[in-house]
């Protein structure tokens, strides 16, 4: 994958993104990147989640790791963009990198680990790791 | 029910609760009324919410409405107290009120009107409203 | 004010949003509001709120009373569309209606009530209502 | 520091910290872990952050970096506990650790890098980072 597919979305910071300190209350930034995740797989595979779900027997992609680092605070009202692209397919687990920009500076970067899952066949009220398919990898290696 | 049951919580308000103002964000004030209401039928019923479902056959008591008066503003910091109680049944649906109070202070007040609901028998997809089990009622007349 | 000004803003129900009944979390709606608000102002001022606050000597508009109707759930993924507009403006308080649609279908009213407030100039701390600029009126009556 | 103070605080889900799938939204965690930051400080310090600043003169310890593991989900109504701790103060950057614990199982490890600041005299809307006090270093060591 020498060069992923990015998918970007403008957001502009909301008052009650906002904490005391008149910045962006970090915990925000990982609802903006979950958010932003979501949008990459729509705009990559072609169809919603809920559809994208349906048509690969998954149960989603759960995280099992993410990191923010943060170089520059955002204001209320800033017009920012997140930059979102996988940087890495393995077998049943991926990364996604996120970079937020506030004009020409990154603010902000996330990293995510998640995990394609599935139905236990065994006991549906579980849910297990399953094999990426395929057809999601070629989307994403046809989007842009 | 000429005195309604009333249960008390005590909460502290956290940095991320308040806006650039250096006052809660008025959402999140709703956001603390639905864990109230969770925490006043677990106190007058005697069992959690989700034993509660079970018990009854219930599917959980939707909002229809809510309104909100704000007397005087919360800070980072403040402890306050949030009494609750049903203050009418009616056939399927109900009131409650919230008093949010900062020392002797009424700061906030909440009042919500929602409705019993149940799974629909000819579609489980769908939700309908169900008369209050009279045992429910009962429980809140003797909870103390 | 026979027509007020309504201002629209499409939104896509983020996951984030939605509770483990599957539709949006109540306290989230006075959020979109919220938010909503602040977008009705900068489209009619046709100013930012930074650059409001600083033309009128104002402090913002702070929640007096809040009240939110619901008519139909909203879920993870649905495009709507919430109508704002000013309903009411008095000496120094103003009333503000948010229609949320889902497609046709009125899904959330919203009703707000928010005072115009300027620093004490005996006590910058402290905040006092104050007289809506006139200004702020005409531009509400010219939008569209 | 071979044995780092250690703060617990207890925490019941709530239903609005949890998504459609029915557990936690990634980003309450990170909402839980300031909250635990805050409430380590306090503890430690004896004394509360508003109190804090002023001693010290500080503006505050923003997040430079955050990290969360997920090993296990958490659901409505579970009774959680963090276990918060510094694990490492540099000059003016410091580390903490929280656990969070839901029976005997670790569900979620966070890791923030912090760094301490003070206002800027040159220009006092502006921030830099200031040498972490050695009074709050050594209370930190003789807290228990």
């Amino acid at each position: 994958m020498t060069e992923p597919f990015v998918h970007s979305r403008p957001y502009t910071i909301e008052w009650g993104d906002c904490d005391p300190a008149g910045i962006v209350w970090n915990p925000r930034f990982f609802g903006l990147f979950d958010g932003a995740t979501v949008a990459l797989f729509t705009a990559a595979l072609g169809m919603k989640k809920a559809e994208m779900l349906k048509t690969y027997g998954s149960a989603g992609y759960p995280l099992v790791e993410t990191r923010a680092v943060f170089h520059a605070p955002c204001r209320f009202g800033d017009e920012v963009r997140i930059d979102s692209m996988v940087t890495a397919f393995r077998r049943s687990s991926f990364d996604i990198t996120h970079r937020l920009f506030l004009g020409d500076t990154l603010a902000v970067e996330g990293f995510e680990t998640r995990v394609w899952v599935g139905r236990d066949p065994a006991d549906p009220e579980r849910i297990r790791a399953r094999p990426i398919p395929t057809d999601v990898i070629e989307r994403f290696s046809r989007a842009k």
